[in-house]
């Protein structure tokens, strides 16, 4: 929560989590992108042609079976640096302040989760395309993603529309 | 993980999980559907036009402003009773074995997200569409839908085509 990257901006307000957590993850593995700052990271996913590496921890392969039938699966990873005790947020390139649930950023819990394309996936480590982190973190889960129910081509978000 | 809706089916394979849980989350609320048993789940969350109940805790409620902005959220909630230790599963319904990261349910990390369909949001509780989940569950996360990251209606499941 110190630094500049992940500090609390003017306008923001924050909130006293419980003491303690009330569920556990447990981790299966890293995802590696080729990006080594925040800054470097695409704002949109799909703005770049950059290739991840999904490596899984050997207890969990078998679980890849079928994956590379798949054309585009959805990524749980963690962002373990981000703060999580955010209600409104002052996204610095939007410089307006925002209820945390209408953001994509991270609080409160930094489990991210976005569609990947699949590059490839017949063996270790798996090659996908679309996550937009810097450096590696620990993978939660992979999931195939259904067309049938998490393709919403005409979902608009209101506060972003009227920004542009 | 006894009991017939959440028991291990033959052909299924479990994996030892570490002692200890790798990260933590917590809980903002619960969803309440009206459905009271998993077999009366809708199998596609938008085969049903059920209202579903979003209540956000007092600590987090700042954090919806703009959300009524949004037409379709993501919402993340706790699978608390799904086991968390298989690699390989017989999906009820298919009977076929298939790799956990291939399959939409559950393990190894029970935070199931799915799109909602937002119905009223401008006070609590927020009301959505398509939560396939019996009862009540905890609330982990809200999170805008971006159709412009979100939406793949050209994604396709090879394994869930074939069958049909």
């Amino acid at each position: 929560m110190s630094g500049k990257d992940f500090g609390i901006w003017e306008g923001e307000k924050t909130i006293d989590l419980p003491q303690e957590t009330e569920a556990g993850l447990y981790f299966i593995g890293r995802i590696h992108t080729p990006w080594k700052e925040r800054k470097d990271c695409p704002k949109n996913a799909r703005e770049s042609e950059a290739v991840c590496t999904v490596e899984v921890d050997p207890r969990w392969r078998e679980a890849l079976k079928d994956v590379e039938t798949c054309t585009h699966i959805v990524l749980l990873y963690w962002m373990d640096r981000s703060p999580r005790n955010l209600v409104l947020q002052v996204p610095g390139h939007l410089g307006i302040q925002r209820g945390t649930f209408a953001l994509r950023s991270c609080p409160p819990q930094p489990d991210r989760h976005e569609r990947g394309q699949i590059v490839a996936c017949r063996r270790q480590p798996a090659l996908s395309r679309w996550a937009r982190l810097p450096g590696w973190h620990a993978l939660l889960d992979i999931k195939p993603y259904f067309a049938s129910t998490d393709s919403v081509p005409e979902a608009t978000v209101g506060w972003h529309k009227r920004k542009d």
